[in-house]
This record gives C-alpha cells, structure tokens and sequence, in this order.
C-alpha cells in the first residue's frame, strides 16, 4: 500500500487579474497557477482541487484547496517556497495535513462570501476593484429588511444562473443562516453565511436587495421572485469585483479525526 | 480689466499606474490628466498648478491644485464632469473658488503624509500596492521612540535627496509638528504632519525608522545621523507604494478672505 499525504490550502486572491479560480473562457486561472507551483515544488503531477469556483474577478480571503502527494512536506519550508514562487497577489495564509477522506469542496458544511457596496457620491479610487459603486438614492435600512427575506432555507432557483457545470444542482434548496448588513467606511458589506451556494446566488441575492434599496423593487416583491422560479426577473446580479470567499467551513471532527501515520 | 476666476481642486488618486504627479520619466503624470480634461470641459489653456510633486508610485488622498479661467464655473456641473472623464483612480473630491492670490503652492502652511508598513509574515494581496511590506523582526516600541527624534525644527539635508528641481533647497531647515505611530489592521502607519517637506524626505525618514525598529540602526545613531548632513548614511529610502499626500494645509485666512465678485 502507498502511503499518501493529503493537504489543505487556505488561500487568499485579490481576482482583479484574473479569470476566476478554474478556466472559464480564455485568461489565467488561479487554480492553474497554485497547481503549476505545487507540482514544481513537490516534483509530481498532483491535482489542486478547490471549495467552489470563484468567478472572474472575485476575490477570496479564505478559498480552500487540497491536493496530495506521496511523501510528507514540511509544512514551514513548503508554504514559504509556495508563497515566494507565486504571484504578489496570490497568497498561501495556511497549510495543514487532512486525512485523505477530507475533500476541499465535498466536506465543505458551509461558506461566507462578503459583498462590499460602496455609496459614496464619488467613487473611491481605492476600492474601486473591491466594491460595487451605488450611485443611486441608497436605503440602508430597506437592505437590511430586505436581507432577512433571504435568510432560512428557500428553493433559490430565481437567483442562480444556469451553470455550465451541467445541470447539476437540481435540488435548488439552499440554507443561509445569515445575512447581516455591516455598515463600514464608505458603505455597507453584506455578510452571507450559508450551507451552500448556487452558481451566481450571492450576485443575483446582491442585485435584488440593491434594486430593494434603490426602490426599484418593493420588499413585498421579494416572496413573489422566490415564488416564480424565475431568473430573469430577479434582475441583474451585482458585478464581479465586490464579492469576497471569505471562509470555507467544515466539521471539525473531519480535520481532527487525522491519525498522523 | 479682466475678470479671472481661480478654483482650488482636492483631488485623491491611487498612483500605481502613474509616473508621478508631473513628469518625471516616461510614462503619464496626473497633473497632465487632469489639466487636459479641465481645458478640454473649459475650453481654454489653463495650466494647473499643484501643491506638490508626488513621485512615480506615491498616492494621494488629499493633493491640492489649482487653475485659473476667464469664466465663472457652476461647481457642481464641472466636479462631475470632471470626474466623468478622469480615469477611475483619479478622482476630484472637492472644488471651490478661490481669491486670486491663493496659490496651491506657495500658499500651503504645512502638510500631512501617512506612510503604510505592512507587519504580517505573509504580505497579504490586498496592500501589495499601498504599504511596505517589512520582513524582519520588528520592534514597534522602538519605531514610536525613533520618530520623536524627528519632532521639531531641524536641518534635514541628511534626509533629503537632491532634486532635479534645481538647487531649490538651500535651507533644509524644516519643522515636523507631530510624526505619530498609529496601529492599524496588519501593521502601523507613521502619521507626518509638517511645514514643509524637502525632496524624498518622509520616505528617507521612514527608511532610517524600519532599520531602527528592525535592530539595524540604534536609537542614538540617529542624532548622529542629522549632524553628519550626508544622505549616504541614512540607508535606504522607504519605496514609493506605502506612502500617501493626506492633506495639504492652508491658513484659513487665505480662503476665507475670498469676496465673491
């Protein structure tokens, strides 16, 4: 029997430069980039696989990624070799070994994304990549009214894009357990907490409550999009470069239960 | 007699893709930007004048400029024109008329700049572009006791570069009204508030601090330093991208003295 090592990555982006976590049309992908370093490191073909694909121009402070290999790595030299082969906006903030049962995207029990609206009149030129620009009349206090109608689980068929992953999910009942509105310099974040997402989900959840906010939608619309298992008339999803993976969660005992061999 | 109107622009831009405030090598200058877009929106050849020349990568959030033209302006409708043609990391975040006799320049009683030291062993993606990432040991105790040595009125010709500005500076007696370390999210902030602030000075300072709080300097090597007037002991200059023009500062009579004709 071949003893295998297991590895998890805990990896922030910023995705300005890039296009997304895996290839979805032409551009560098930075699952593509992390994966060529690993295997330039360790001397193997090992594959990088990640917690969910993040999509052109989204930023993670928290993606998840594992891979394995045949012989042990030391951790320390491992993630410093890592980080100084990489790119400056391509970081690795932790690396631990998991037992080989644990899997970056099917053990994941839960994520938080942030979404970042920035509502000042002008537009900050220092977040300019990392937030959606607001020019309208803005309601914080609808948003978070808004907010709560999303909160619990839902069939949120009407906020998720057709994905070209195939027609995987279709069992389109998701939970969040949260979604709080955080008020900060120059705006507010939305703060999702959920077991899962689908394709878009936080986008297009993004864009209704900011149609919300803006009075474009009233909140009694809000049951009504969810009822019509619609796509088109949720309208459109927030941009790209607002959104933040923040964290991938997992059952605890999956990453302590690892027997160091 | 012809009338003349001058306005006084605050404008904040992040500098990574510039060559600088005025031209200093090839590339785009930022004063060149907007000067354009300001004749191109008054149709006429007003030069714009600013209150300092920030280097190749430095970035503002307060810079302070201003031009002259034959015609009053309705504010409102000229910042946001101005601002729709500005490229996105530049951006007019106050206007106002201004008496005749201001002078972005010569009319400024002192200035602030905030210089970003990034402290985390792993530079985070993030700040690559807007702080100086410090890989040594750091002694933030020490960097705090360091900086009151800059406190006060002193001859500073030993943190000053020569400029290409000519032998402007023969007195590099200038004042230093507070230079405050403030922590902040993965670092500290050095907080300069001055009268004046002679060629590549707050970045020549803080180079002489980071080797201070990194242990290759002494404190007492400082007072030293100051009386040997020679450049060429103080080390290396803090690089461009951590450093901020925050406010310029003008006597308040200068302004407020403006009689609307």
């Amino acid at each position: 029997m071949t003893a295998e090592h297991k590895y998890k990555l805990t990896v922030t982006y910023d995705g300005t430069h890039y296009s997304g976590w895996q290839i979805q049309s032409n551009g560098i992908a930075i699952q593509e980039i992390i994966q060529g370093e690993v295997q330039k490191i360790t001397q193997t073909t090992t594959h990088l696989i990640g917690a969910g694909r993040t999509d052109t121009g989204v930023h993670a402070k928290g993606q998840v990624a594992h891979f394995v290999v045949k012989d042990r790595l030391d951790l320390f030299r491992f993630q410093h070799a890592l980080n100084r082969l990489l790119p400056e906006d391509i970081r690795v903030i932790a690396i631990e070994e998991v037992p080989l049962k644990f899997h970056a995207r099917y053990s994941a029990t839960g994520k938080i994304y942030h979404y970042h609206l920035h509502l000042d009149p002008i537009r900050d030129p220092f977040v300019r990549q990392y937030s959606w620009h607001i020019h309208h009349h803005f309601d914080v206090e609808l948003l978070r009214q808004g907010a709560q109608y999303f909160v619990g689980s839902h069939d949120f068929t009407s906020f998720a894009n057709d994905s070209l992953r195939g027609a995987a999910s279709r069992n389109a009942v998701r939970t969040i357990y949260s979604l709080e509105v955080v008020v900060e310099e120059g705006g507010v974040r939305l703060e999702f907490k959920g077991n899962g997402f689908l394709y878009r989900m936080v986008r297009n959840i993004t864009g209704t409550l900011v149609n919300v906010a803006i009075g474009k939608f009233q909140l009694s619309d809000i049951p009504r999009l969810f009822k019509a298992k619609d796509r088109e008339l949720t309208g459109k999803g927030a941009p790209a470069h607002g959104l933040f993976l923040m964290e991938v969660e997992y059952a605890s005992k999956i990453i302590q239960n690892m027997e160091v061999k």
